[in-house]
């Protein structure tokens, strides 16, 4: 074809779908994690889809079973950044016609697992067959209570900004998948590669952030550029201090062995862990729903005036990577 | 790959999926045309999800409008045949990067207008690119009350068999597209093309049968299979007049020029009208309906004791396809 190419990704959502979900109240603009969808009197349904495809987000070579529970968990991730309980999800494979049937099985019980693990179940789906690789796209449901999902937007002046877990663990399990990374022992490498493959999405978090945090989202585009959009749809600019950002031991080993890895850290994406905003005095609730969940949380920056991201070093330097936001398409 | 290859795609269904949705009481097992999620007391969210490959179920030269509705409307249809009203859907879409921006602007342009049309709205959605064929899947939501959904079970002995509209046209308008089609005018070659490209889903039909209609399926696999399905999951054996069946005026020109077609008009798919069961007592509300929708409605047959289908033509001879209910995969 012979006119105008695609644009990346968000400005093809911004320029060609966002007009369509104009006039759609719960669909926030296509600017959340997920849509809310009125369906009763103070019960609103949660709802989001992501699509995968073989060559690009997994390989053939990938445990069958990681890249079905990754497929679900992506997806149980966005609900949790709405502050959703996760019921259940449909999905749609398209399926070489070569395909092995047991590489199938090995899908469907890693799907079992998580189902059994997060509380949902399998809706309904669809199967189509496909020459090129196989795609596989999964549409999940929660629900919330109206006007208090969490949003990207609700960011405001003078919160702080938090993460959960530890970050930087998905870009740099890629590259200990690739043979790329070097100072982490062995298990520190089998460490972040898990946190690649299988990510764990913080369904219990999200929940109890509901009516703590002002603006959350889940760092799937990496930290920078999460971070952005919440600024960005909340009108505010967010000021990060990169030492304080929670790093796992072996990504600190991988680190030291080559400083330059900061920037994978922070600009990196995959870690699916949670980023949100609240007011300074939320602090004690947030330490002590940390330790009811006994998952770390970190307060790592502050919102200011303004618009934009600033990571800065311990000089006050700089260090946003470039490209912030990387994604595929 | 070199193990046990996969199997048709019901048999697939059955085998590997529908284990994962044991214990979803509203997935229905898999095996009706939607799912239906408890929201709220008194409050269904009925719920579909269907996936289109380029160079399978559309070609590279279809009009992208045309695709666009398609893929929409045979996630309504699926609605319809469950008696929902729709409220909207999310879409993935996988694209080529080397795919046109005009390809997408049309395509969402045809989107732009079904909304309108079906009071529907887009509530979120992926984007990502592959090396292969454009795949696109869409989930679509209604709402119903709960236990009055159509169901494909509900057929019971001594109703009788109803479709709407005319049946065949989806199945010989792919061969008027493909040049297979003698004995018709331009005109109904056009009329036949448009049937197959832009199906019409029976959203208000579906909306009245509620209450009226037994058992319901919209047609997609081909009248020959889609009462299969109805029989199978309701326990009871179809029998249909194949004298009665309703066809359209090009189709009757293409029948009189080449009987051979009839297997094609019974056992083809992608008619997208409703087949449905009712009790006898019934044909007059249903006679009512009809008028007031201006669309008809025709009784081809009834249901009796025992299991599967049989088509009879004139002299009782049955006639049901071979093969009946091929689908893609």
């Amino acid at each position: 074809m012979t006119g105008q190419r695609l644009p990346p990704e968000f400005q093809l959502i911004a320029e060609i779908f966002a007009p369509l979900a104009a006039g759609t109240p719960g669909a926030f603009g296509l600017t959340d994690d997920a849509a809310a969808i009125e369906v009763a009197p103070g019960r609103r349904l949660i709802v989001t889809v992501d699509a995968i495809v073989e060559g690009i987000h997994f390989l053939p070579d990938d445990p069958p079973a990681d890249v079905a529970r990754k497929l679900l968990r992506v997806n149980l991730s966005d609900l949790a950044a709405m502050g959703a309980r996760p019921i259940g999800y449909v999905m749609a494979t398209v399926l070489p016609t070569d395909l092995d049937r047991a590489w199938l099985e090995s899908f469907a019980s890693g799907l079992a697992d998580d189902q059994a693990r997060f509380g949902v179940g399998l809706y309904g789906g669809d199967t189509a067959s496909t020459p090129g690789p196989m795609t596989l796209s999964l549409t999940a449901f929660g629900d919330a209570e109206p006007g208090r999902e969490l949003r990207r937007s609700g960011a405001r002046l003078g919160d702080r900004i938090w993460v959960s877990g530890t970050i930087g663990d998905g870009a740099l399990g890629l590259k200990a998948l690739r043979g790329d990374l070097r100072g982490v022992t062995v298990d520190g490498l089998a460490y972040l590669a898990g946190r690649y493959r299988v990510p764990t999405p913080r369904v219990a978090l999200g929940q109890g952030l509901v009516g703590l945090a002002s603006g959350a989202i889940d760092i799937s585009d990496g930290l920078a550029a999460d971070l952005g959009h919440v600024c960005e749809t909340s009108g505010v600019r967010g000021i990060v201090e990169a030492g304080r950002v929670p790093l796992s031991e072996p990504a600190r080993q991988a680190l030291a062995a080559e400083p330059a890895l900061r920037a994978d850290i922070l600009g990196g994406g995959d870690d699916y862990e949670l980023l949100f905003t609240a007011p300074p005095a939320a602090a004690g609730r947030l330490a002590e729903l940390a330790r009811s969940l006994d998952l770390p949380l970190t307060e790592i920056g502050r919102v200011e005036a303004g618009a934009g991201v600033a990571i800065l070093d311990e000089s006050g330097r700089d260090i946003t990577p470039e490209r912030a936001g990387f994604r595929h398409f």
